[in-house]
């Protein structure tokens, strides 16, 4: 199997925009196009893009965007396809963008995720994201993905002693992390005594599912984060020195959350972890830094044990000694996460990537782990039915 | 790069469904798998699914389809993605699956194309299928793909001397294919004379965009196909001998129709053709059957010539000769077509590879191209904006 490098990333300011949707990926592209030295058009040598979004038709009613990206950016006749799995059709594009590299059948490809999710009020953006849940056996039933995340965090705090002050402990140090992003969408230093306590707590931090405060979940974002992916062997031609795809795991989980054996277990998070290590020959004690997938706080708790940085039922743990801080043993979410650097659904899994990959070429400034030579990103979709898991090293 | 068969494919009756989708898609799913020899679950060896569809999110309100359809074939915990490339995404979601092969990823990969565009009213389904026009460049001013067509339709008259009976001629043998054809929408044999004259044509064949009358476009179809990929080295547990994937290309060409240099040139048809037989190592003088992707009857006109089947402008000759029926030099759409056959865009590149597989089995009945050999398959994307061609032969 051929080995497969990453030459260059981009990515937009996440938050609101007033953009369009190709507008804001074709943003993503050229700074992504710009920073592996190349201009767009045929001589970029781009043999396939690939789109990741969820609500590109649903919310944008845009259908085949990839085909008006190879147009926008002049790399016509090049292969063009759109990937939607969820919260990880990012890293679901980046996966397949690795395979036609693989296979021989492409050299370069550019994976451009995206999402703008802005523009819809709150009920008509939650029951977007709700079609992700099971068709007939939960969306028909008004079920949304913040009422199944309550009902999950209220059995993870019985059963293992993780309290409110914990995952507000993960808040607190993502949006510390994203004071150091400019591409993060919340640049705003918070203190765990205003998430947690104080008389006008209601206000401050709001209950939106008990046990869930506004602060346990990530914002609502627009935002596009694009990679250039390339043939380890051809990326000599490209401005920065590539950053090795090392294992890529994925795996599925019943979608059906009724259905599963131990309601507390993210199964498919252990799974593609496991997978991906595999691949690259790794494991979880080489890892130096990760992005895992915290649209809620209660997440980045779990899937870190999943993904094996700490025994299963002490992440929180991990958390109150600092572990998973910059300058702690195992830094999570530099970038500051879903939580402080937004979530535009397409894009996480691109941005995740682009966050280690610029974390691995030292290139991360105030937020840098000092030495890091080996990343980890999970990109999790639904309620833990498809998760997707990256190894990148330094090549 | 590692050789890929197919070693199974199932087929919905295309036309009205009162299933829902994911039910739908299920059962072109499990048509598939018994056509193979292998139960559904975990015993399958199945790697990843993908699932093509363009309205899974804007008509029928579900993302993440592909993780719903993995665990209702108990293939947990099996890869899956959605790949949407409108018209197109059928073959292109057998592209990804054939890479995910080809790289040595994945040893069984089964692909699922499907679309449930009824239950909208017609000015409701048109407006979804504009959606695949430029965002802002076309779809915005009220652009509509049976327009374009006229415009085109036009040209190509007056350019070439194709007539209104020419395109009738094509619908008149479409038709008469999808007689012997029990997965086929449309069961109604119709003459050259009812489409054509007659005081009550407006009755029986009405103008629709003019030239266009209703029979010289596709019918608005519920529908799913399904085909298992497999390694070639692993294909003899499977009860049938596989299908070769000979060759596959694929080309984009400008999004937005005004910006062709040619407009009646239908580029990236012939680009893609011409890179499915180059990877075959076949020309178009070795094809024995094609399916062309007839949403309009002039686009299997002029695709029959771009793919070098008939030169420039000779392509209506070639319907009026017979050529193109079965029995004749190169029978084309022996499965009836997208204008008999049905068109339910997610599905309608994979069903094209169902016929071929199916013809080159010889298992087509009535319907079938003796000897047949090789065929190709051309899968049409927007207004041509991205094409997808595919090259099977016996193994």
């Amino acid at each position: 199997m051929r080995e497969v490098g990453i030459v260059g990333v981009g990515h937009t300011k996440f938050g609101k925009t007033d953009q369009d949707f190709l507008t804001m990926l074709g943003e993503a592209a050229l700074l992504c196009l710009d920073d592996a030295g190349v201009a767009p058009g045929p001589g970029a040598g781009i043999d396939q893009v690939l789109v990741a979004s969820v609500g590109g038709g649903m919310v944008n009613r845009i259908s085949a965007s990839a085909s008006a990206l190879v147009d926008t950016l002049h790399l016509c006749p090049a292969m063009a396809e759109c990937v939607e799995n969820g919260p990880a059709s990012g890293a679901s594009a980046v996966k397949l963008g690795y395979m036609a590299i693989a296979s021989g059948m492409c050299d370069c490809v550019l994976v451009v995720g995206g999402e703008k999710m802005n523009g819809k009020g709150g009920a008509a953006a939650t029951d977007f994201v709700s079609t992700m849940l099971h068709p007939e056996a939960e969306y028909a039933y008004g079920l949304t993905l913040t009422a199944f995340v309550a009902m999950f965090t209220r059995l993870i705090m019985e059963k293992y002693g993780v309290t409110a002050e914990d995952m507000a402990r993960v808040a607190v140090k993502n949006h510390e992390n994203a004071m150091h992003n400019p591409d993060a969408q919340l640049h705003k230093r918070v203190t765990l005594e205003e998430l947690t306590e104080g008389p006008d707590l209601e206000r401050k931090n709001p209950l939106v599912a008990d046990p869930l405060r506004r602060y346990d979940m990530c914002p609502m974002s627009d935002g596009a984060a694009a990679v250039l992916l390339c043939a380890m062997e051809r990326a000599e031609r490209f401005v920065k020195p590539p950053v090795r795809i090392a294992g890529i795991g994925q795996a599925t989980d019943t979608h059906v959350v009724a259905n599963r054996a131990v309601p507390t277990d993210l199964l498919a998070v252990r799974l593609a972890a496991q997978r991906a290590y595999a691949m690259a020959g790794l494991g979880p004690e080489d890892m130096d830094v990760a992005e895992l997938h915290d649209a809620f706080q209660i997440l980045e708790i779990v899937e870190s044990e999943e993904v094996g940085f700490f025994p299963r039922g002490e992440g929180h743990l991990a958390v109150r000694r600092g572990d998973t801080a910059l300058g702690g043993r195992i830094p999570i979410n530099p970038s500051g996460g879903l939580k402080a650097k937004g979530h535009p659904l397409g894009a996480t899994g691109v941005s995740q990537v682009v966050e280690i990959v610029r974390q691995l070429r030292r290139e991360a400034g105030v937020r840098q782990v000092e030495g890091a030579k080996a990343g980890l990103c999970v990109n999790f979709g639904g309620f833990g039915n498809n998760v997707v898991a990256t190894v990148l090293t330094r090549a």
